[in-house]
């Protein structure tokens, strides 16, 4: 019993990384998609973001069916609960890089200032959420920390892709329209990291059993309460 | 055992119309903290957004409770997933108008042109959340798809929204990061016509055991298979 659970966690953790994948190869074409005017690119996204729907509801499956036969508790509980949460941010990552996507190919290709900084977004949520997935993989729990602290690193970028729109917008505010696209874009890249570091947030839950957004809230945490539920199922 | 049961999908019921309160309120209050610059409203609506927080876990763990404990199949099993997903749209509900609060409280408060579809905007998401609340408890399929409909509504409002915005940064390109702020609060009032539309969809799926991106994908959709498990279960 107990080794045909640990296989299928090892199953689990197979699925996570190759969703994983699929969210990375989703931004970098999204990425493309915009610094490059790449129509194929952008139709490439959104065709990996229908392939990342299907993997998280095939994730779902295998969680809830491990959660129902399995009664897992403590940190294996932790590690299936984490997964069933992760996969909700990754499911937006796939939103969000096909939104870019979609806003890319309807940007006219004429040439405008670059803006550097949102290059280096991409190239940021691209390395957030490929570590993310890595420490959960590996249980490594200074690189899920990592992965968090380099939020900042995004936010910031995103301020300054803001100020240099701004600026751009009133030396050619003719132009604004694409800047006002490129300033979505940027948000957009943006929110993928705000997902990277949720999951990140949830890798460090599955392997302390403390979570940021729990802490000083009542005992009514999901895992606190399943796993009292199901130990006590146990007993019985 | 099944009048218990029926007691249990009542308390649910109860818990996501307190979620959808908090919910309209706190996209009511963020709107408040924007259109009237009252730094109040946006305290009020930071920390309504901790109390959806906390909302969602305790509804997460009951749906999970009801899983485990009373293992529900059809109708039941639609009722309690769905809840569990709209609760993640609900939750973002929450997030998403803290942050309009929180921008709110950073823009200066000297007074620019009025955008009158923002306005328009932050009323038709309240009405979209609370009818989409209002679908599940009745099982309105009508109402759930009048919402869904309804998102064509906020989608145009921002359309609108950001053609004004960038006529005005043309006009008065000193004042770009101000309308800039703007067009980003109306982005985040079209994410919570998205996240209304969810919910819609879920209670759409909860009545009829169809979602819209379900269709056509693989018989591998989590209530399906959870269908069958627990059907066979209750078999053996």
């Amino acid at each position: 019993m107990r080794n045909r659970f640990d296989e299928q966690l090892e199953v689990l953790n197979v699925e996570l990384i190759e969703m994983g994948v699929l969210c990375e190869e989703v931004i970098a074409k999204a990425a493309k998609a915009f610094l490059e005017h790449d129509n194929e690119a952008a139709k490439y996204a959104i065709s990996k973001d229908l392939e990342i729907d299907q993997k998280e509801k095939d994730i779902e499956a295998l969680c809830l069916k491990l959660l129902l036969q399995q009664q897992p508790v403590a940190k294996d509980l932790r590690q299936i609960s984490s997964a069933l949460k992760m996969i909700t941010d990754m499911e937006r990552i796939g939103d969000q890089a096909s939104d870019i996507a979609e806003i890319s190919t309807m940007m006219r290709s004429k040439s405008f200032k670059k803006v550097e900084p949102i290059e280096k977004m991409s190239t940021a949520t691209i390395k957030m959420v490929t570590e993310s997935i890595d420490a959960f993989v590996k249980k490594d729990l200074q690189l899920a920390k990592d992965v968090i602290d380099y939020d900042d690193v995004v936010d910031d970028l995103f301020d300054e892709v803001r100020n240099e729109l701004i600026d751009f917008i009133r030396q050619e505010s003719e132009n604004a329209e694409y800047y006002v696209d490129l300033l979505m874009i940027a948000k957009y890249f943006e929110r993928l990291g705000d997902h990277a570091t949720n999951i990140a947030e949830w890798v460090v839950f599955s392997i302390t059993g403390v979570h940021k957004d729990l802490d000083g809230l009542h005992n009514s945490s999901t895992s606190d309460y399943l796993t009292k539920l199901l130990d006590q199922r146990k007993k019985e």
